[in-house]
């Protein structure tokens, strides 16, 4: 993959370039889905073609490239926590907060799945990400012990879709911080399973 | 609307037709999303294009349909439940179990919501299978006093996403049942929500 941050610094138009088209891209899978034309999304970013394609040879590099970005951001909210037993709410946060602009991705979970490599990469990176969090969450008892990196994952994708559902609504904002709070209920040990109860 | 059922009783070749023609508008929207072409669907359901096009002049009313049809299921498990103060759960079990076969609706209630007159009567159907069933498991104490009908929906939503990305795991089944479980649980009033618990 020509994505390769670490191998060369990008120059600054370059570096402008791919912003862009990652910004173009997530606005026009969000509106038009992720089968949506690629050149869309170059003209919405205000480059060429032959930029696009040259940067992102393939749908499934350009979406991974917003993924890397996006684990980036969620990775920089859990160092950010004061306490790493908060990080996974930290991580939660940035993500249900991005969710709110970054619409197009339920469909790559669904019935959309990209190349198996790409899918890959996300999970492991989701797992690098989410283990260590949910793992110092559970030892200091904030979380209940029996939930999954895996069901963190579902909890965002089910976050996803609310988001994408709620923007429809006018009292959407209000909703979306109702169901927030729902699924963390879900997860919280003072309301543990009913196997943990017994 | 042509799809009136009420007004005259199909002959039985023509239920035959309706019959396939949403048996198989299901599966082409859950492969190829629901702007999949309508050719594909009369060719699947093994009936002329005409035939689509007489019973379902557009896409909404074949999407309408399906929801009738789902909206009658869930209303025979609410009324089939032993204990109306059960019947909510009966309703969820019943959804949960369609999703399992019905993965396309989900971009309905996101990027691709239908004609107005369509989604508005979704809602109203909805809110008369979902309102009594609700207030009589929250006045028996199934579940918690704050859930509103409109977060019933919420759930259903996110589980159908939640369905359909399972569908790709070889462990989905567990995972599913896992995930019903912990929505369930969010709506416990045993787990009481935090204000409640103060």
């Amino acid at each position: 993959m020509p994505e390769t941050k670490a191998s060369s610094p990008l120059r600054a138009d370059a570096r402008r370039n791919r912003d862009a088209l990652l910004a173009a891209a997530r606005d026009v899978f969000a509106s038009e889905g992720l089968d949506a034309p690629l050149d869309a999304i170059a003209k919405e970013a205000g480059v060429g073609r032959a930029t696009l394609y040259r940067r992102f040879p393939t749908r499934d590099t350009l979406i991974a490239a917003i993924f890397e970005d996006d684990f980036d951001a969620l990775e920089a909210a859990a160092s950010g926590a004061e306490d790493p037993s908060r990080a996974l709410f930290a991580i939660l946060d940035t993500a249900f907060e991005m969710q709110r602009h970054n619409l197009g991705f339920t469909e790559l979970f669904t019935r959309r799945p990209p190349a198996e490599d790409v899918l890959l990469n996300i999970g492991q990176r989701f797992n690098e990400v989410v283990d260590p969090a949910l793992a110092a969450a559970q030892d200091a008892g904030h979380v209940r012990p029996d939930i999954t990196t895996a069901e963190i994952g579902t909890v965002m994708l089910m976050m996803g879709v609310a988001t994408a559902n709620m923007r429809l609504h006018e009292d959407g904002e209000a909703r979306r911080q109702r169901t927030i709070n729902l699924l963390l209920d879900a997860l919280d040990p003072a309301r543990a399973p009913r196997e943990l109860d017994a």
